[in-house]
């Protein structure tokens, strides 16, 4: 399945082919799992050709190397906040209020879905090469400064209060990322109790 | 080195020695280094013989094992923190805001000074034993019961305002961390304003 005839076209089917990603998907979920288990450095590709079911060689179809899987994982969480603020037009929305309250729902929610994920962004980034972890850090900055236009936007309506823009937009994306951090010591709380403190707390970090 | 004769007493000398904890701290900061840069699992015990310039054999007189120099990275930034409550007194202080402007001090200037090693705790601490990992989590634990005593009688004398105190006193100490682990976005703040920033926040988030 690596080799390709000549006529078949290079990439762009590959990428737009559901069966593809959903194949694609499915090895990131797989091998997240192996990585938080036993570390990315110790994880082989032979390791997540088993815990998938797929032939080591047709593996390589759909990833190009280990680093890949690792990049794809990034990718698919920035990926996902992204499209809020572009394709679900949370962008367009006029009160900043009613923007960062959804924000910080769909941030919260996500922290549950993929907390595995975002605990592997900030435990294992370091083993991307340099050039990957700039892409990396560069669409986490494309995020915060979203949250950083509707935070000014509130500012000029004075609903927002604060010092400075930046910091406390990076302030509330981290805070977000409390449960995947500190999961050890937040078990004791029910989900939604978690979600009503958290947003309370971020809340009140900007409101008068 | 690594033998004793019978009469040599076993364990008590050793740790209050003053050159053995000089020495080990030596290689607790030349390891994190290690660690930081390669990550814990890709370092050996050569390399951290070769960047001390302690002779391997002699190493193993400071430090068990390469786990050992781990666990006391993390006992030393939790002992420091223990020590700010236990023996500097801070419990002793009446006025519960003049205690939190001490511990977000103190805090953040030692995530100035220490801020590879609490990078390290959060990356690297799956790789201790369940054992140790134990060990870490209750010293965390500990240290966040302090706040949370600090926050609670805040709250009693209506000073303080918050639901939860053990959630708020997750989230300071979380957020004292900001920096360590949100370097590469921070790097735009002197650090007497990020400080500043910080304190103003977190006051924020407990004042009416």
């Amino acid at each position: 399945m690596r080799k390709k005839t000549l006529s078949e076209p290079k990439s762009k089917p590959r990428k737009t082919n559901v069966l593809f990603q959903k194949r694609q998907m499915q090895i990131i979920k797989k091998a997240t799992k192996l990585f938080m288990k036993k570390g990315y450095v110790q994880t082989s590709m032979r390791e997540i050709s088993r815990a998938t079911g797929i032939d080591i060689r047709n593996l390589y179809y759909f990833i190009k190397s280990k680093e890949d899987i690792l990049f794809l994982v990034f990718e698919m969480i920035h990926k996902r906040e992204e499209e809020l603020f572009e394709q679900e037009g949370l962008m367009t929305v006029d009160d900043p209020l009613e923007q960062l309250k959804t924000l910080i729902h769909e941030f919260i929610y996500y922290s549950y879905d993929y907390a595995d994920e975002i605990l592997l962004l900030y435990r294992e980034s370091k083993a991307l090469s340099k050039r990957l972890l700039k892409i990396i850090l560069a669409r986490e900055s494309k995020v915060v400064s979203y949250l950083e236009e509707i935070l000014k936007k509130g500012k000029a309506r004075k609903v927002f209060h604060f010092e400075d823009a930046s910091f406390t937009a990076n302030m509330i994306i981290y805070q977000l990322s409390l449960r995947a951090l500190r999961r050890w010591n937040m078990k004791k709380y029910s989900k939604e109790k978690l979600i009503d403190l958290l947003e309370k707390q971020i809340l009140k970090s900007v409101l008068a």
